[in-house]
């Protein structure tokens, strides 16, 4: 057993995405080898800003059409008010000079955090490879499990 | 310290209850001893489908009757639009040929996943053991928090 | 590594907030050592009853404002309908003679629990030392990190 930390990113909600980031990102600076897996609505978390051309089914396509598609998307957990919160919370963030979603995710990945979309939960919700950000895994429930073995922090966001 | 999971299923949410039995029945396969807890508004995920004859308060009965019995009954954590989201998420599962929630826990049982319904949270729910499902534990906090030190995956879902 | 226990309460739910200190006060009760990081709505679980006279810009004003004051003003994740889920859920724990949350929080402290407010969300949502519970800590994610590298029972609530 070894000392890792792993991370369920099931939450697709800006709030629990940063939070999730930051606790990453803060454990690779303590020296441990991170995993954060994303799941169903955490999937949207690592979706491209821009759209993106994909053969789909009718369902697949309206599933799609009602997640938000990106970072700058995200509402938030509580008090989203139809988006006015997350606004308010990335504009306070910005003054306060703290990183973005964006930024985290970009620091995540130059830190070698390994960032694992589920397969299973992209074939359900219909969303295809080429709409995730690049640089990414995809992988199953075992992929999660076998990293989770391996760490002595294991968070479900 | 031991490596088995444990996790406590909080939520009573079709796709959070899915993603506990995947990670659940996926730790029985790479040979881990798994106890699953169920909590609040998990409890709802064990109610039986059928309406039990209980005696209850009249407060009990209000609860009892506005929340979801079984697994068919249960909406989820975003998007739901009064159960539309559920329904959805029901049929492309079915399609797609991934088992249901009612097999998932099914094959938890079979697999000798531990699952404990959460004494306290009944009580305060007036939730009755005849309303759960068969072959099943009840117990309180010291029970889940002595499976989760001989555990090295512990989730809060 | 050790044995201790750590939780993430990120949740300003009051059904949640019961549920992480049952948990920490009964890890106490087996001899751990708890810490308990107080992230985002979580904080409001830390907040004074009574209005504390502070310097605030405007947003941190209107954050604040919007925000629940306290234990007793929390709301439930489910079934909250302005409030009626929650003082119902108030109503029956103290007819079952359970702890209020409030009271829950002063055993944690009794017992030493270790609470701390996460200073980053602090800065983000415009709350002030002041305003929180006394005998509290305040602190960022590695004095969180360091907790629950020491721990085999992580949880994030």
């Amino acid at each position: 057993m070894s000392d890792n930390s792993s991370l369920i990113v099931f939450s697709g909600d800006l709030d629990k995405a940063i939070a999730s980031f930051i606790i990453a990102t803060g454990a690779v600076a303590m020296g441990k080898q991170v995993t954060m897996f994303f799941t169903f609505w955490g999937l949207n978390v690592l979706r491209k800003d821009q759209y993106v051309k994909t053969k789909k089914t009718f369902l697949e396509r309206l599933f799609g059409w009602m997640m938000p598609r990106g970072t700058e998307k995200l509402g938030i957990s509580k008090m989203n008010y139809g988006g006015l919160g997350a606004w308010l919370m990335r504009y306070i963030m910005r003054k306060k000079n703290i990183m973005s979603l964006k930024q985290l995710i970009e620091t995540a990945k130059e830190l070698d955090v390994r960032i694992v979309a589920c397969a299973m939960s992209m074939e359900v919700m219909g969303i295809k490879e080429e709409e995730l950000l690049d640089g990414i895994e995809y992988a199953g429930v075992a992929t999660y499990l076998a990293a989770a073995d391996d760490s002595n922090i294991n968070l479900f966001i």
